[in-house]
């Protein structure tokens, strides 16, 4: 596309940093952009500002590093939570959606990325020092890793593992196997193998 | 989606605002907005004040109503190009499409959208009333109509047809026809019959 086509700097440059967002191309943003310029002012002040704020005020849980309004998370502060189980995840995406399923009752811990040597993530660029600290200092009883089943999500699982090893914690993962609704005949093997393997009772698997 | 999930009203205003756009679901919007997160404070502050400035700041060209940076836009104020020559459009992206295609030297006059009884839209919210008087104030010779072929487009087409026809100006509509690198056999009839009706001499079409 060549530049001079946009008749307002304005305009371009709006549609510059739209283009910036991962998945939105040059015509997509102009499209957004188009839209936002027919919104009234106050409207178009909200939405910029919005992001504006969200990145100069936002503060981190000093205990999860969840995403969050006030120093402590109000998953954190939640007294009715378990506060002996701490689920260990990837990112504030992943908190999200174990919250979503209502199943969980714990505490969080998001380390803020995965090991991945490619992308010269090494573990002291995430929170584990901070996860060993709170197990050895506070009263966590289980660990639950909850890491995505990827080369670097086991890799990082196992670094954990030999961290939290002389705590003598229970450490837990979460359970592998054919997703609710999965025919078993469209299962890759590892996963079938797998399930089979960590088998459980039937009473207990459907209560 | 449930409302508590979001650990932060920060990240909840922040998403919210983003799925305001069109065609930008909820998670899409957070996946956006969490990209925000990570970008570093003037970046974010870049992207939210490009919007603020383009909506408080734009100025609409006094001549063509194109969206401009100046009283009058770079078009209408390049004396190299034909002032004679006027052609409607229905938005300003439908100037860029046009000027994209290098093909037109005129000047233009965008209408902000064409008539459309169904959305409430008449000829008095779009700047007919401006076209006209530009063509008899003016030195136009000739007003081109490029709107969609759409019912929308042919009664707008037809309702300028009538305002402009008293001042004995040449009135041209862009060629209809089977769009270049289309195969004969998939063209629709209409289109395939207005092509045939609207012949053009062989050496003229392909200079």
């Amino acid at each position: 596309m060549i530049q001079q086509q946009y008749s307002s700097s304005l305009l371009e440059n709006a549609v510059n940093e739209f283009a910036k967002l991962p998945g939105i191309g040059r015509k997509t943003a102009l499209r957004l952009v188009l839209y936002l310029l027919k919104q009234s002012e106050n409207e178009v002040d909200a939405f910029g500002n919005a992001m504006i704020r969200l990145r100069k005020e936002i503060v981190y849980c000093r205990v999860c590093h969840n995403i969050s309004d006030t120093e402590v998370c109000h998953i954190c502060s939640n007294q009715s939570r378990d506060s002996l189980t701490v689920c260990v995840v990837e990112n504030i995406k992943d908190v999200m959606f174990i919250e979503n399923t209502q199943q969980f009752k714990g505490l969080y811990h998001v380390l803020g990325g995965i090991i991945s040597p490619m992308d010269g993530i090494g573990p002291a660029d995430l929170e584990i020092e901070s996860l060993v600290n709170r197990v050895k200092t506070g009263d966590v009883k289980e660990v639950i890793l909850a890491l995505s089943t990827t080369m670097e999500g086991d890799t990082t699982n196992f670094y954990i593992f030999r961290k939290l090893a002389p705590t003598n914690i229970k450490i837990t993962t979460i359970a592998r196997g054919i997703a609710i609704g999965d025919e078993i005949e469209y299962a890759d093997e590892v996963t079938l193998g797998r399930s089979i393997l960590n088998r459980v009772e039937f009473t207990n698997s459907f209560k």
